[in-house]
Formats: C-alpha cells, structure tokens, sequence
C-alpha cells in the first residue's frame, strides 16, 4: 500500500476537517513528552518563521503563540513529520514549565486500572 | 482558571466530537516517540483488559489492534493522562517496527525552512 506521504521529500501536512494536525511536544534535552496540541496552516507557518511553537486553540478558536500570556515559550529546535503527515514533532527548549498548571508536563497522571489517576512525582514524568 | 479535569483522581477522558482522544506512543526503554494515533473509549477498555494497545482507525472506521496484522503488537507498561484528558500516552514494549513502512518510529522526517522532508538515519530518529 504505497501512499506518497510516506515517500515523498516534499512537505505536505493532511490537516483534518478542521483543517489541524497533532502537534506532539518533546524537550530537546531530557526528551520528556511535554504536551499536545493542535496546529492549523497558520500555526505552522509562523513556527517556522519566528522559531517559536505556535498552535491553534480548538477550545477558543484561535492562534497563539505559547507563552505569550505565561513567558513559558518554546523554542522549537527541530519539527519532524509522520508517515502519513498528519502529526509534527515539534523538539522544543522551554523557557519554563509548559504545562498550565505549573508542571514541567501535562501528562502528571497515570491511568491506573480501577479508572483512578495517580499523581507522578515531576521526576517520574515521561 | 480551574478546570475538575486538571485536578481530579478520576479517569474522565474527554473525547472529542467523533469520540476520540490522541494517543501518543513512546518506546518504555528507549522513550523514542514511536507514533501517534487514535482511541476511542472501546479501544481504552480494550487496552487496559488485554495490554496489548488498540487503536480507531479513522481512516478505515474501525476498531484494530497494533500488530495483528503486521505482527508488530504494542505491550503498553503504563498509560498516562494529560492536564484536560484529550490526550493519552501510552509508554510501550514494541514487539517489532512501530511504523507501517517497517522503520521503529512514524517520525524519520524533518521538516526544513524551505519545504522538503529530510529523512532521518534510525539512530537520530526521537
């Protein structure tokens, strides 16, 4: 099952009905899974352009660029793309916590079998 | 802004309007990032009573598991929960390629300023 997205050498994002691709988030250094997010034509666009991730907020129906309320900015290092083009990679360096709460990550819970959560030390997170 | 998904002990998923959440994959020894895909709430049950990961191929509208026909199954050692519960990580054993071009990670492109993919050696691979 050949698909050219998995070939080619060109840049083509298959951005969904609302026109997204996953964005999935990674520290350059500790390669820690920081967050996910979503990235429309824009998002992408000024990533590239400024250096800085850019997302769109599906909640709030905009573009932003992460940090500019907080200051924790990322700095994308490196975007790589899937087999299919339809998540980026984005290796970022933090300028502080990415997660809204104040975590280094917002994957701080695990989904233990009983449907509970458990809250990881910072230094346990992925 | 206090969200009860950021802050409870209690899995409550939050699907989005076709029932699904993100499903990001990374390698339990190597924390590689290995693929990102889709669950809905039959694939979570399905992947807590077996261990073995299942996804939604949106795609083909069906339910599947990773490797039954490729052989290349997903042993999932944990699975957390991101701040507002759209998105899961599942840490895994991979019994072969992640990828359905045979290589261990969806991710063996960069994307460069000018448009064109680079294709990554397995080794720099994330």
């Amino acid at each position: 099952m050949a698909d050219a997205r998995d070939i080619t050498d060109r840049f083509l994002p298959r951005f969904d009905a609302a026109g997204l691709v996953s964005a999935i988030v990674i520290d350059a250094d500790t390669h820690a899974l920081l967050m996910v997010a979503h990235m429309n034509a824009d998002a992408i666009r000024l990533t590239q352009n400024t250096g800085q991730a850019h997302f769109w907020s599906r909640s709030r129906g905009a573009l932003w660029r992460k940090g500019e309320t907080s200051g924790n900015g990322l700095e994308v290092i490196e975007m790589r793309v899937d087999c299919d083009q339809d998540a980026l990679l984005l290796i970022v360096r933090p300028a502080g916590p990415a997660c809204h709460t104040g975590r280094r990550s917002c994957f701080y819970r695990r989904v233990e079998c009983d449907g509970s959560l458990a809250f990881l030390e910072d230094d346990a997170q992925a």
